[in-house]
């Protein structure tokens, strides 16, 4: 069932009555800021908030963005397992969120967190911790 | 012309000579890591190396990757204009590489870099700065 039946407000999906009324939708200025790639997706980079680590990179939908705004725990989309990845669920791993932004043509999201463990499903504390590659000039 | 002819190696492209003969390819090992999206393109995070900012996120090609691994200037695919884009040939914004890395599967690349002046087109420093969202939690 959609939003916008003659029942009035707070039935469905996307009528902006919020969580109690079991909304998962994104703040409609939001989503219409937001840049997907074909699959609907936009990448989100996860930062550890202090130190400025890039963690990972790992992708939003828009109720993947409405979760962790809402819940302060960042919430991916899993493209290989095709449903939401609330970081750290299975891990222990948790990402709480500190900030949340969009950059200037809205198609990618910062998201800064405070990383309990590692970030990396290596166990590494961040995924780029062992892949640099040599320079050549 | 391709390489692997009968004349050896330093013919074209992919014969492992490098650049003074014109070999425009990316080291074969870092392309099989590689995990790019149906356009053939790889997201890459740019970040100042010393601050820690995260500045801006791109798209590099296999070509892309290996201009930045090879000439230390930041070179990226523009998906709008459909060209190579080395950052700062026009704004005069150059990010010079301080290191490359891959993540652990593959399909990012995280570039730190010396932002020189503004990393957006809109003037900001990072394209993160004007973009923040509220937390609803």
């Amino acid at each position: 069932m959609t939003g916008g039946t003659p029942y009035g407000r707070g039935g469905g999906r996307g009528t902006g009555t919020g969580w109690l009324n079991g909304d998962m939708s994104l703040d409609p200025e939001i989503a219409a800021r937001l840049k997907r790639n074909p699959d609907g997706l936009v990448p989100a980079i996860a930062q550890q908030h202090d130190t400025g680590e890039v963690l990972m990179l790992a992708w939003m939908n828009d109720e993947a963005l409405h979760r962790t705004l809402t819940t302060g725990r960042a919430t991916y989309w899993s493209r290989s397992r095709g449903e939401f990845w609330v970081k750290g669920d299975t891990s222990g791993h948790v990402q709480h969120v500190k900030s949340v932004a969009l950059d200037c043509d809205g198609d990618t999201i910062l998201v800064r967190v405070d990383q309990v463990g590692a970030a990396c499903h290596t166990g590494d504390r961040t995924c780029f911790d062992t892949g640099r590659l040599e320079m050549l000039g």
